[in-house]
């Protein structure tokens, strides 16, 4: 067998497992290009049950551990990957098969810790039944940040300051599993994401600059986003998109700095040309800030 | 003369900078019961007009700086206190007088970086022109938080390891000049406060838990506040007050952990009943966080 497709050197058909958005698409694309078979397992109330039919698919609920292996032996699939959000679901929710049942106390443990604990608990199960987890970066290189910028704007002096304090925060931050994003303008951090999303930490940028709470005007500061460090790259990576580009500029921000190789960029063929129309800069930075 | 009194040995009225909300009049309440008179100055948009007519005062424009060295010298005050919030203010509001025009390229450099900048480079600008910076610790310590518990309410074992890993984060993050205050439960980390204030995070922490957008069920989670290292006592402490109990009940959470020694209560007298009537801890910690 030939190594010449990139990433994973298997023939076999790739389980992806399929939470909210347009990822999963963009990553079962991406499969299919490098003509590795997908079978997508569509998760109710998450994945988008229109685009999801141009896919062979299975549905699922939460909790069908023990299915969804038998279903994945099945299809022939070793390899397993996860893309899309699933906020962290309410675990009365969950229809639990047998399989999970016995599963259910560990998973327990690891859902009252961060979500790092959380998905690399999920992820060692996985594995433990027989299936390899992979991450986007092997299997779907191309939808992840490059180095550089996205569109026709750059970074100022100012911003590339801005930048290198909030990745140095992020990485400060990084232990206590939390802070994959924060806005900074002028060298002052105005937020740090926890719960409430970049989405949710974006709006609220906007509405203190529209109350008249901080001071660097429109136009100042950048969003700085990357993977947490020590995580695993095969889970939950973050993510920016065309609306993340729409609410910086609700934001007022000067632009995006997004770790490269970590972040996965949905729509990204639509980036570039939304990044150029909202005057905003999108970059991607090495994962290491310079020493300071 | 005698040292007997607490804090400064000066006898000279101490010129007290007011910001908005009820500290000051605390501050110089504390003051005058060692028998040291005092003069404020109050700062037109932010000090109560009404509790400011109760003490000496003068009114003053943010910006006059040449005009408060000569009446504070007049009235024979050598040390100063600021206390009090006021905003980051918006530097085309100030009315600089001839000595403030002078020092302005030195402020607005200092206004560039983070709080703390700003705030040493202002009060070394106070002790240039002779005046000594005095902090609350010195001369009003009793409204500082203390050790233990205000109210009848202790922190429960999950509790206390929920604020451990709230000191511990906020440690992390002092060196950036942010995070006075987080909310932990269930060792996650649910908000992270920056611009938007404590009371802004906490109304935000009230949101997700409304949209159900956060697992941990209510009268789970403890708000951690703590002064950042290496902060300048003399200057800006972060404070609790009924308030910040009322939005912490109002956010679902355990309780408040505050560090000791350098976080101002107000109205002090008022927290333990408030703290019993919300069925919320109060508590004091040390401010070395134990290893962990």
């Amino acid at each position: 067998m030939s190594a010449a497709t990139a990433g994973s050197a298997s023939d076999d058909p790739i389980a992806i497992i399929c939470g909210a958005g347009a990822l999963p698409f963009a990553v079962a694309e991406s499969v299919m290009k490098r003509r590795r078979p997908v079978v997508l397992f569509a998760l109710r109330g998450w994945t988008d049950p229109e685009r999801v039919r141009a896919y062979p698919h299975y549905w699922a609920a939460l909790g069908q551990f023990g299915w969804f292996c038998r279903m994945a032996r099945t299809e022939g699939c070793r390899e397993v990957v996860f893309i899309g959000s699933v906020a962290r679901p309410r675990l009365w929710r969950m229809r639990p098969d047998a399989t999970t049942l016995r599963l259910l106390p560990r998973v327990w443990r690891h859902y009252r810790g961060g979500d790092d604990y959380l998905l690399s608990g999920i992820g060692k199960i996985f594995e433990e039944h027989g299936f390899r987890l992979v991450g986007i970066p092997e299997i779907a290189p191309e939808i992840l940040m490059p180095a550089g910028p996205l569109g026709r704007h750059r970074p100022s002096e100012q911003d590339e300051r801005d930048i290198a304090k909030g990745l140095l925060l992020l990485s400060a931050m990084s232990p206590f599993d939390v802070g994959q994003a924060a806005v900074v303008a002028d060298q002052r951090v105005l937020a740090i994401e926890a719960a409430e999303g970049t989405d949710g930490m974006l709006s609220r940028i906007a509405r203190l600059r529209q109350d008249r709470k901080i001071e660097p005007g429109v136009g100042r500061g950048v969003l700085v986003k990357a993977a947490k460090r020590g995580q695993d790259r095969r889970l939950d990576l973050p993510s920016i998109g065309p609306q993340t580009i729409e609410l910086s500029a609700k934001a007022g921000l000067a632009g995006i700095a997004v770790s490269t190789g970590s972040v996965i960029l949905a729509e990204a063929q639509r980036l570039p040309q939304a990044a150029d129309r909202a005057c905003l800069f999108v970059v991607g930075m090495p994962e290491e800030p310079p020493e300071k």
